[in-house]
């Protein structure tokens, strides 16, 4: 029998695939399970992309330009020049979705072998989209303890060597909930001038940021032209994670012409999907505010409950709509996996990821956990009643 | 300024990448241009697709699995038994378009530097997946002489070395329109287990097959349950290009497990598309039958008119819509730039792919063409004539 890949058998599984079967058995059990382990937001998609689907008059479902169709982009561009971002329609290639917008980013800059620093804990899928293309991430780490904050510069250059090929952020990021400050940002820029990297950034979550704070993003920095590229995605900003429709943003044409030619081998992003996201463009501003006024209602109550529960830490979220917690407890996949299993109080259990899974670093994050606060304010309120009972209950 | 990666400078561009910039000054100049270039059906796509699309009820636009929607899969699960392919809906992962099936196959199977044998002329992507990969193509070439068959497997045994991970096969073939025999499979069954190799078979053009002969899949040949991997995509099948939903189907286990975490990175795929496809797959018999007699007649009309040229030579196709055929010419890239710049009839003139782009030994294809027969018989006669007058009035 002919074996796999040794690629294929290093690819990572997802934080949470350990604890799904026993999810399951909690189904089983009929416990109600309360979803804090996911980044699948409850909020409804725009009625006006939704729409455009509905309305579709295609006779021939057929492909579009790789790159995504001229018009879409050239909306896109105006997207960008709305929020200060200043690049033009063929500075785009359409994707599906960032995930593949971050697999053809490393494919364009990193050759096998060659490395990518990341902040971690970072997006656990960055370990996949590393290992299929042969990258080596090289994490430099963030604390709770200044809520994740950019470490420190000389942190960053003591991990550079001559396989160094960028420095990958998640802003506002996931797990976090960092939003990085211009100054930060700048800083970066600095560095990767200095040593003539790319800095990619992860601006999925840019529109989730509270307390008034602007997201500052790197293409606002003109100094970063020829070194920063954008991952993007409609799946957070217009709740439409189905759609599978992202972006891959540079002004540097070396990276676009490259990135085209992974979009080329695939032929083109799907085309119902591009036709929701054409349109989500029109969402009115009422939407957004209504769903940052949500968001940050449940993240003001998350912190609020969570500081309550004696020896449980919180990185504060300034942005997107995940934390970092981190519990009185010794090893948080067991207790992940005992909450599904041996817990419940009246018939309801909760799922959290544990933190393990996003740092890179090995044993790094043992006693955390991730939160995402995607259900409505009485859920995450009863959902956090849980996790203090449970804490109180269990014993490692 | 920072450089972007070896392999992102060697992945391929497309055989037709450098005609586009002629095919845009011939539509300025008012010519009208008949693409026999390219394979995006004329078909209409199937009615009870498009129109479960319309029909949707969605309010938010979720990620579904990351291996699609257990319901689809049983559904695909039918619609191969109902081919005499026996297969569980757990032997399936839905991939975005047979592309990334095909990407993950070659991530699945094989490491960096390993080898995948491919008879050519082959799919001109296929490069575009190794690179990706860092997989090595191994040609082995088949002859025009003989409509593109099955080359002896001492050819392919004389490949063979340590590194060699699979072969690769197309069927029915793009761009030569072949379809292997049952006996062709068998041969290739025999060679792959004495090897201990895996043998990925690209089954998109599946239902295109003319005079009667049927597909032989290679899964039906129990043997390759632990070696077979089949390529597959609603693309051709019900001319929905622009769904990008293909599957990877594998009684192979451990193949599944790992393509599985290749999909999981990627989270899912679009959530629209798997309506259409899911809904496509109750498109009536006779919805086939037409395509099948449609195509049948532009496949005969095409040798017809393609035999009565001198000096031409065509791989007569049995399958898919797609010829190689041999001109008088010594560079059809040449000859394919002149056709647009330099040429018309009456104010029209044709766009093909030069095949040199669909071999990967040098040198070999510069005197073929491949033609999709992908438009109307009408249009298809006039473009056929248009080659030959062409023909008689080009000099190189
Ligand atoms: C930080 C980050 N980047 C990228 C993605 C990929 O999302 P998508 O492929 O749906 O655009 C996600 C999804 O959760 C994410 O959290
Ligand atoms: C032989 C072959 N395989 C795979 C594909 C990929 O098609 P898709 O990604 O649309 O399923 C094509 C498209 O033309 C093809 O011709």
């Amino acid at each position: 029998m002919p074996s796999v890949s040794n690629k294929g058998l290093s690819m990572p599984e997802s934080p949470i695939r350990k604890l799904v079967p026993f999810a399951e058995k909690a189904y089983k059990q009929n416990k109600k399970v309360y979803h804090l382990n996911i980044g699948q937001p409850d909020i409804k998609s725009p009625q006006v992309a939704m729409d455009a689907v509905s309305l579709h008059s295609l006779d021939i479902l057929a492909y579009t330009r790789s790159e995504g169709s001229e018009e879409y982009r050239k909306k896109i561009a105006n997207y960008y020049k709305a929020n200060n971002i200043n690049v033009a329609h063929d500075d785009i290639i359409v994707t599906t979705g960032g995930s593949e917008a971050l697999l053809f980013a490393m494919g364009s800059i990193a050759d096998v072998g060659d490395e990518v620093i990341i902040p971690e804990p970072f997006y656990a899928n960055y370990n996949g989209f590393a290992t299929a293309s042969g990258v080596k991430i090289v994490p430099v780490i963030s604390k709770i303890e200044n809520n994740f904050a950019l470490p420190p510069i000389s942190e960053f250059e003591k991990l550079i060597t001559s396989k160094t090929k960028a420095i990958l952020i998640c802003n506002p990021g996931n797990p976090t909930g960092y939003l990085y400050s211009k100054e930060e940002i700048q800083k970066l820029a600095k560095v990767v001038k200095k040593h003539d990297l790319f800095l990619v950034a992860d601006e999925v979550y840019r529109e989730f940021t509270y307390d008034g704070v602007e997201h500052y993003s790197i293409l606002q920095e003109e100094d970063l032209a020829e070194n920063g590229i954008i991952i993007d995605s409609v799946s957070k900003r217009y709740s439409m994670c189905g759609a599978r429709i992202g972006c891959l943003v540079s002004k540097n044409k070396q990276v676009i012409n490259t990135a085209l030619k992974f979009a080329q081998a695939r032929l083109s992003p799907p085309t119902f999907a591009q036709i929701a996201s054409e349109a989500a463009l029109k969402t009115p501003q009422s939407y957004f505010d209504d769903v940052i006024v949500e968001y940050k209602e449940r993240r003001d109550t998350l912190i609020k409950l969570i500081t309550a529960i004696p020896g449980v830490k919180i990185g504060t979220p300034k942005g997107a709509f995940y934390c970092i917690v981190e519990l009185p407890v010794k090893d948080s996949d067991a207790f992940a996996q005992w909450l599904l299993e041996d817990f419940e109080y009246e018939g309801e259990t909760i799922m959290v990821a544990p933190a393990a899974g996003f740092y890179s670093s090995p044993g790094v994050g043992k006693n955390q956990v991730r939160i995402a606060y995607v259900l409505n304010i009485e859920s995450l309120t009863k959902a956090v009643k849980i996790l203090r009972l449970a804490l109180e209950a269990y014993k490692d």
